[in-house]
This record gives C-alpha cells, structure tokens and sequence, in this order.
C-alpha cells in the first residue's frame, strides 16, 4: 500500500486577480486528509482553456485524485464542462435528474426556464454525475488511467454540499488509503527558534513518517506533529508517546494540549465554572464579540457587547464619565476600567474585557499615536489592564487587539483559579 | 512587447492540510494586476524539497516572474533558502545589513541572540537582498534564464511590506509590462443567467483582449470587464465605451457602477447626507458592527452597536419589552423593530438597523426553524422588517444576515430620497 496523494485545481479568472480569496481549497485539504489522502499540490489557473487542460495533464501525473472546483456556471466564461467533455472523450447529454432538479428550483424561485438552463443539465456522458441538492451545477466524477477526477461548481457551500454527501463517502471504495494524526501544542511567551532549540533532541530523534512543525501566530507558536502510516491503532500510539515528551519539554510554555482558537479556549474556561462574559468594544467595533458568537453554543456564556464607536455612546450606554474622557481621554487606562466595570454591571455577568484603541490610519496624534490600545478585563473583585503599541495595518492591529484582548482574558480567568 | 506572465509558489506543509487559508495569493494578484503583471498560475506545495524544486522548474516555463513564499522560519521545517541557494548555484553569506537589523529586533526583544539566529541574516550570494523592516526573514530576488524570481516570508504583513517597499517599485525597471484595467457593475435582483441573456449581444461583440467575467455572490451578480493593452489612453478609453454599453442594459438592477462592498456602499449613501448609523445586533454577533468599522473613517457616520446574545440585554439595555419576549419571543418582527427603534434613541442615530434569528446548528423548533431571521431598518419616521429562512451552515447564516440587513438599508436610504 502507499500513500494516496490528490491535488487541487481551482478555476477561475477572479482566483488569478486576486478578486476571491480561495477558502474552498482549505476545506478540501482538511477533509481529504481526516479521509487519509494527503494533498500534493493546489494550483489555480484562469478561464483558459490551454491552461486547464495543461493543469490536468500536470496533476494526474502527480497525484491519483484530482479535484477541480469552479467554472462551472451558466455563462460564457465557464468553460470547464465542455473541456471535460473533450479531455475525457465523452460528448454531453441531458442528465434527466439534474434536470428535473433544475426545473424544480427555477419553479420554487419563479423564474423562467430557459435554453440556457437547460445546458446546466447537461453533463458528459462518461461521467459520472454527483447530485448538488443546493445549487443548479451537479458535481460529476471521471476515471482515466488510474486516476480519479471530481469537478465541483466553485461556490463554496454547494461544493461542501457535494463533498460530505456525495464524494466522500466513495473514498474507501476509490481509494486504499491509510491513516495521517495530528497533534498539536499551543505555547505562549515563547519564541519560535528559541521552542526549537528546546526541542531539537526531540525532533531529531523523529522517524521519518513523523514530521514536525512549526506555526507561529500572534505570539502563540503551534508545534504540530504529523505522522502517516497504515496500521490506525499503532500509528496513533507512537504519535501520543511522542506527543507526551515534547510536551513535557515545553510545559512552562503551555497554553493547550489540542489544536484549538483562543476564543475556544477561554469558552472552555468559562464553561468548565459556569461563568458568563460579556464585552465592551471601541476599536475593534465588535470582531471580539463575532469571534466568540462564531462558535455555536456561545450564548451559554456570552451576554453581548456594547460597541461605543462613539464617545457619546461611551458616556450614555456605558457611563464613562465625562471628565474621564475629557481630562484622559477615550484611549485610556481610565476608560477601559470603566467600560469593564460598567458593562460588567449592567449586563451582569463574571468577566467583562473592554479595549479602546486607535486602529489607523488616521487619527493618531504625538501623544496618542496610531497603534496604541488599552485595555481591561475585569471580574471577580478584580481589574487588570494592559497596553499595546500596534505597528501594523487597520485590519491586522483589529485582529491583533482581539486576540490580545482574548489572551488578557485567559490569562486573568487562570490566575483566579 | 508581450504581456508578462507571473505565478506565484506558496509552500508550507500548513496550506497543504488546510490549517490556513491562503490570503497572501489573493493580495499578491491584485498587486501585480495593478502593475500591468497578469498571473498565470497559482501554486501551493508542500515543505518538500523535490516538490519545491519541481514547482520552480515547471513555473519559471510558463512565467517570466515567480513570487515564491514561505518557508523561510529559523527552524527545521523551513527549507526554502538552502533549496534555493542551490538552486540557483550559489553559496550561503552572512548579509551585514540583515545581521545589523536582525540584532536590533532581538536587542529591542530583550532575547539572546543564538546561532540559529544568525542563520536568519545568511542569504545566497547570487541573490540580491529585499530588506524586511517587520520581521527577521529577508527577501530574495534571483534572475535566471530571464525570469526574476522573489522569495518572501509567508507571514502576511512582513510579505506586504516587502512587497509595497522593496519589489513593487523595481517593476518598471524588471518588464515592459503593458496595462490592465478592470470595471466592475453590482447588479441586484437578477440570476446569472438573465443577467447573460440581457448582455449576451454585448458580450458577442467584445474584441479579444476584453473579458468579460460573471461574479455572482449573496444574490448580487458582478460584471466585470477586463482589457489589456499596451497604450493605456486608448485602453481606458475603449474599455469605458463598452462599459456604458452594459451599464444601460441592466440598468434596472443596477446597483453601483463600481466594485465596491456592500458596507462601503451604505458608507457613501451616509456621508452624502452627513447622516449616521448605529445597530442592535442578536444572531450575528457583532458581524455588521465589524463589517462597517473595518473601514476607515467609518467613525464619522457609524456610533456603535448593543450586541444583546442574551435576552436580559435585549430587555436592560434596549428594552424591549418583557411581554414581547415572552408572546412572541426574541426572534420576531415586533422584537427587531423595539431593538431597531430603542438603539436608534438610545445611540441618537438617523437610521438603526436591528437583527435577530437562529444561526444553527442548535436552537430550533418547528414553529422557528434554524435560519430564521428578521430584520427591521428604522429611521426618518420610517419602520421597514423583513423575514429571511436561511439554510445554510451557522457561519454563512451570520454572512448572510449581515449582507441581507446591510442592503435592506440601502434600499431604505434609497428609498427616502
């Protein structure tokens, strides 16, 4: 047995001018490798036909899965059904499910059925389609020499759709693939070269078909050990032993034992004492609270923000006091304690975190300039706050400030264990 | 002259299993697009040395400028600058610059500097050094056989850096490149394929260096023109008669005649009138607060938002009404127009916008179904809801949510001019 290796091509102009961000390409990895199969390459070509056809000739090379996602609209710049058709000899026919499911939708929207439509159920007839119960575009498999190409429409949950429901539950019958593990640490406080020569008697010590690595982000450093192999239980328990002794070696350092975001983390704290959170944003205009109410089950133990983008909003929702903001000013240590502790009141709750900031690029001055923050978590008859001087863009120093606010959180949730 | 052809190699085991969605692409793109650079190919490979140099290989065949990033950390796994030190045949060096600067960053850090660390200042003597004032990693221009090649950190805003301050300005030295340009049409209210019937004329008779791309997201379709050329006078003029020519076949559904977001769109629509904006947000947690202040300047037209994810907050802080909650409950069309009317008094806004529904995957019933939703917009005497039945996963809910309330008011604001 070896290992089963697929590759991605993704289509589209949009992909190539940077209008997209390509989000599907993630998911597919993620996915594929929980199924054992390990991505070799992702590429992403134009609505050129040249291009496409030179893509699936280079990739069915490398890898015995390739999946093809996008181009597989109603308009002119969609030209990846009939390319298929072409590249793997067939010629199109109606597939008579796809239409009725057609039909059926444009009658639910009330629209017109039209010609063009109709080609939206056509499908090579060496394919072999894949039904796409949200959207019009059906997904359909091909096999050639060994290889197994799936082509799914671009749009990024109808594509899942396909996936979870249609591919890959085929992928023990297509393929004999093994088993690929994961374990990953989270430290904090710590650098990236000086974690490696921490563990570099460790890392040398691995086997081959376990790798490690390294993802720093934000302050927090992830090591991650990854180890493939076809024997599941066996694989699994090498990779724990190992897990166990890098651990061990950077404990003082330790933020998680599992591959988890900082906001799963502090719901994780809050929910283990039945304690609830709330928040009070300037700066970050309500990113802290998106990122906690992201995760479902969060109103367990999140109230709600106040975001006062507004100095009046400060004053009349959150009672910070007049001579506060005029004498110090709303990007102060005076004014984060206040927000805390009043939007800890009036939503009554265990913590609250509030920042205030200057996110850029305007509105810095000499004695306040753009990138500095403060900011409090209050709680438990305590307060704690913090400064930053951020020197990044508007939307990294928002992220930045978010999670620092999160990781200020977690840290003071601890020290009251 | 010929049009110049980029693609860009990301590596990083990570991109590979899917632990990080790939932004630096879509940036890189927009950036060389800008600079009259086309992109070919996008590629993204693992920390695998044949597969890297493979990549190098079949990329430098189909492009004369090869951005590569990642893979240049101070630990085991980043193995790209020795890759292409052979690559290019040269040997390692010390770079004095880089080792100044680098010291400086662990000086300030207050962190020993080790030998590892030193490798961070080695470069290949063949390249010539793209400094890096964010971070440790320095950039690497090669050139061979003709083609430039750049190597940059992965780290977004270290690349950026690079980008914007050490490569971008030598482009015009590098090619001949010609000129692109883009316009965009929003169009609201019509599927794809109607929107392709109305143009198809227009779209037969566009000549072969203008493209025409079908963008259709949220239920808003983009139409994009894209030309080439090398006089861009000429260019700019063609591209901008043809423009017109498709602005006044859709003009019905016309929304902007730019590509702009949706927020930004409601940004403009306010400041026209030096009007202001403030929300009440339940199921999307703080989602349309954090759309509209990722702008800059968004603190002139935008106060803030109560996001209430507990029903005490709904009733404490925007008060809606004890008996509304318990008759007809949080998710209905008389709570979200108590929200929208108490936020708007209570913010002293000209319009609030108020949502509350059921995101999923839990939270439920049979008489609310996940994917509930309403909306209210008030404002000018005005009170307008809406009722949405979503049904896609709880992250594309809240996008949606926020998207769908964002051009409810827009609408508004339209509608009472």
């Amino acid at each position: 047995m070896e290992k089963v290796f697929a590759s991605i091509i993704t289509i589209g102009d949009e992909l190539l001018i940077g209008q997209v961000v390509d989000t599907n390409s993630a998911w597919i990895a993620q996915e594929l490798n929980k199924n054992g199969i390990s991505l070799k390459h992702r590429v992403a070509v134009g609505d050129v036909r040249d291009d496409i056809w030179q893509a699936l000739d280079e990739e069915s090379r490398a890898a015995s899965l390739v999946i093809i996602t996008g181009g597989l609209g109603p308009t002119a710049d969609d030209i990846t059904k009939p390319l298929l058709c072409d590249y793997f000899g067939g010629r199109m026919v109606v597939d008579q499910p796809t239409l009725d499911h057609v039909q059926k939708i444009f009658a639910r929207l009330n629209r017109p059925f039209t010609e063009r439509n109709m080609k939206q159920a056509e499908v090579p007839d060496v394919c072999t389609v894949l039904k796409n119960e949200r959207g019009t575009a059906p997904g359909m498999m091909f096999r050639k020499d060994g290889v197994v190409y799936v082509s799914l429409p671009g749009v990024p949950h109808e594509m899942k759709w396909i996936m979870e429901n249609q591919f890959i539950p085929l992928i023990p019958q297509l393929f004999d693939t093994g088993f690929i593990e994961h374990r990953t640490l989270l430290t904090y406080g710590i650098g990236e070269s000086f974690l490696a020569d921490r563990v570099q008697e460790l890392e040398e010590a691995l086997p081959p078909h376990i790798k490690l690595a390294y993802l720093p982000n934000y302050g927090i450093v992830r090591l991650r050990l990854t180890g493939f192999g076809f024997d599941k239980n066996g694989l699994k328990k090498e990779i724990e032993e190992r897990f166990q002794l890098f651990k061990e070696k950077v404990k003082e350092f330790l933020v998680a034992d599992e591959d988890i975001t900082m906001e799963l983390l502090v719901a994780k704290l809050l929910q283990e004492k039945n304690e609830t959170l709330c928040t009070a944003e300037s700066c970050t205009g309500g990113n802290i609270a998106r990122m906690i109410t992201a995760n479902a089950g969060s109103s367990a133990y999140y109230k709600g923000t106040v975001v006062s983008y507004d100095n009046e909003v400060k004053q009349n929702v959150l009672g910070v006091k007049e001579e506060t903001l005029a004498s110090v000013g709303a990007v102060s240590e005076e004014t984060v304690i206040q927000m805390a502790e009043s939007v800890r009141k009036i939503m009554n709750t265990d913590y609250a975190v509030a920042v205030s900031g200057i996110m850029g690029p305007g509105g810095g001055s000499a004695e306040k300039p753009v990138g500095l923050v403060w900011m409090a978590v209050a709680g438990k008859g305590r307060v704690v706050t913090r400064e930053f001087r951020l020197s990044y863009n508007r939307a990294r120093n928002i992220e930045m400030t978010s999670y620092h606010a999160l990781n200020l959180l977690r840290i003071f949730i601890n020290e009251n264990r």
